[in-house]
This record gives C-alpha cells, structure tokens and sequence, in this order.
C-alpha cells in the first residue's frame, strides 16, 4: 500500500482515498485479513482522520470491508447474488426458507393497501428466515388475508398457512426493492445492529389476478446481490 | 406531536423515538413541511440531542425525510415506482432515458469479466440519464463491446451505438441489484452529494445467448423504489 498525491484531484478527498484503498484492498489483503488501525492507515496515506474514516464508510457501504465490534474492519468476501423469485418459477426456491412461527395481527397499513383489506383487520403473518450457504441473509414477515386461506378459522400454524397458500395455486408475483434500515426483530435474525442499512423486497404474491399475499423482506445490504430474472440465459452469458 | 415515554422499551431508545416521529409526520405533517430544528424537537420529546439524531438518519435512510443544505429537514413524498425492465418487454421505455453522450474506454474489471473481454480492451461506454416525473432519477453507463457492434469502427456516438445494438436484436436481461455510493460524477447527474446511498442496477442484456451488453445504473435510493415483474398483473392486485 504505497502512498499517493492527493492534493490536485477534483473529487472529494475522501473519495479519491476510496479509489486507493480500494485497489490496495484488491491487490494486498486477503478476504477476512485485518486491516492496520486507523491511525496507522492515516499516517500512511497522509490524510487526516476524518478523511480516512468518511472512504472507509464509503467502502463498508459498497461491501468491500465489514467493521465488526471487538474484532476491526476486515477485508469483505465479495457479495452473494441471492435470487429473487420470478413469476416463472412460482417463487423462491423454498428450501433456502426457514418458519420461525405465525400469529395473526394487524399489518401494517401499507401492507394492508396492498392486500385490500380493511385498515383495522388482522391477518395470518408468518415469520420466516433465509439462509443461504449457512448465512442469514433475510428476515420475512409473509402477510396472508383470511379470505385466502378461508380453510383456516381462528389463529393457524405457519405451515397450515402456507400448506393452505400453495393449494389456492399462486400464478404470479411482483417485487418492489427500496433502501431501508433493519428493525431490532429482523436485525436480531440477521446478525445485524438495528438501523443497519437493508434491501427491503415487498412482493405481492398473484392468485386468479387478485393478490392473494404480501410478503416484506428484509435482505442484509452488505452481503447480498439481489438477482432477477432467467439463470439459464445468466449463466451462458458469462 | 405529543411527548412520550421512552424509558422502558427493550429497543434502542433512537428507534422507539423513530417510530414515535413516523407516526407524526403522517398525522401532522404535510409533503415538503419544514420540520422543527433539532433543539426544539429535541426538547419536545425529552430526548438527548444524538438520541434525536439517530432517529432523523433512520428516517432519511427510509426515504421519510430530506435534509437538504439551507433548507433543513423536510417531509419527503413517497417513493417513486421505478420499473426496470423485463426480458419479456425488451429494455426500459426508452422515453424516460436521455443519452449524455459515448466515449470508448476500458471498462472496471467486474464489467469487463461480465462482458467476456480481454481486461485491457476498450469498449463503447454511452452514458444515459433516466429522467422520471422531471426529476432525475437514474445515471447509467451503458458498455458495449465491439464485437456486438461490428459496423462501427473506431469512436461513435452514443445514437449509432444504441442502434447497432438495437440492429443486433436482443432478445433477454437479467439484473443484480446491490447498495452502492454514488460516485462523484452519478451524483452530480443525480442532484446529490458524493457519496449518497444508492441502488446500482447491472444489468446483462443477451442477444443469441451471449452478452451483448452490460449496464451500471445508479439510482437514487431516496426517492426510488424499483420494480420488478409485469405491470399489468401489478395494477389488478390493489
């Protein structure tokens, strides 16, 4: 990691620090090796403090480095590329899906918008978690109407609501993905502090052109690449 | 906006303050109402200054505030509905993009491996701005590799570029959406400091099975929520 001239670039200098440190991280450190302290980092490159930390926050929103209490900032593995359910294959690939229980509340009164029930009815809400390759990287609250599961009368387990689901033959969905921050029950499941940065996908889950369920997912925004569409035709393209 | 009691919540007392505040700005406050200044929000809810600010960064990060230099904080309006394009309707409505102009260029090395090209060999890179609603809502660098344009030989402009690939009949993408920075360049086409949250969008367009295309959009994770999946099944479900 040598040094470099900062003083005659445009950008920000943190920013150009960014670039410097990124390609040093390509180029000296190993996934999961520690990097030298802050001060140490500062001192070599000739920048203030300040400076070095706004590039390293830069690089953590980017998911190169991940800071980790008690432990430093370490060199990141690249991210995952979680798939997201197309409304060809009828959904995620369930056995990534863990159920972590179910009640019945009141959704929240945008969920409810969606779902087209009153903004005081409760619903069947199913908790479920997604691991993949032994990481947590999601935290899904599945919003199911009574009038799509009218087999089940009072509160059900979660796998008598989404047994009850699969029989209504679901024919389509669509995804919304937005910036959101983790709540501490999602935080929690993922292994994250509250307020953390998350990809949030809503999906709307399609029966007979009515929305039969809303599912909210809270993905981990450092680890994880949400993919869409075909993966025959990705994985020919490369 | 009443005062509450924050003392005996299992959360970080921040978040509990968040919800309280979300809950205000539906009921009290309208779009674009400047918010009280910190002190004074501060004091209103019995809250230590830094307590108060973590809560205002949630929000932000949830697309529920602006806060804009000179302005202040503001309400913002609700997200706007992005869609990106599908396999099935060929691309984004072209309409809502704007070309800024074509150079050719080595592309990162990520791009270039999606692309199958040497690592040092240059491609046509158009940059295009997608505007919706007036409001700049996405930065994109299109690359383009040579071989998928034959006929151009040498630099071209960005309108002979997109119609050679047009002429190349393209026929699927897939997309990977990730938390990103904006670079200083995107930002300064997207209205936001450097360095600001936001989606970045690749997407590999096919034609004949291979790559024909990559592009890198960077959209504005403040005001954004991209959609996925067919529009007409979207509009029957509310």
């Amino acid at each position: 990691m040598g040094t470099t001239q900062l003083d005659t670039v445009p950008e920000p200098k943190y920013w150009h620090l960014k670039t410097v440190l990124a390609e040093a991280l390509d180029s000296e450190f190993a996934v999961g090796e520690i990097l030298p302290n802050e001060r140490e980092l500062a001192a070599r490159f000739g920048v203030a403090r300040a400076t070095l930390r706004q590039a390293l926050e830069q690089l953590e929103l980017e998911g190169r480095l991940q800071r980790r209490r008690g432990v430093g900032t370490t060199v990141a593995p690249p991210r995952m590329g979680v798939s997201i359910g197309s409304a060809k294959d009828g959904g995620h690939a369930e056995d990534d899906w863990e159920t972590a229980g179910a009640e019945t509340a009141v959704p929240p009164a945008a969920v409810a918008r969606l779902l087209g029930t009153d903004a005081d009815e409760p619903v069947h809400v199913v908790r479920r978690s997604r691991v993949t390759g032994g990481q947590p990287v999601a935290a899904e609250l599945l919003y199911v109407p009574t009038a799509s599961v009218p087999a089940l009368t009072g509160p059900a387990d979660a796998d008598a609501v989404l047994r009850e689901l699969q029989n209504l033959g679901l024919d389509g969905e669509d995804q919304a993905v937005e910036l959101g921050s983790a709540r501490a029950d999602d935080a929690k499941q993922l292994d994250r502090l509250p307020g953390a940065p998350v990809l949030v996908v809503t999906t709307r889950h399609f029966a007979e052109g009515r929305t039969a369920a809303v599912g909210v997912a809270t993905y981990r925004a450092d680890t994880c690449r949400l993919t869409f569409g075909s993966d025959t035709v990705s994985l020919s393209g490369v």
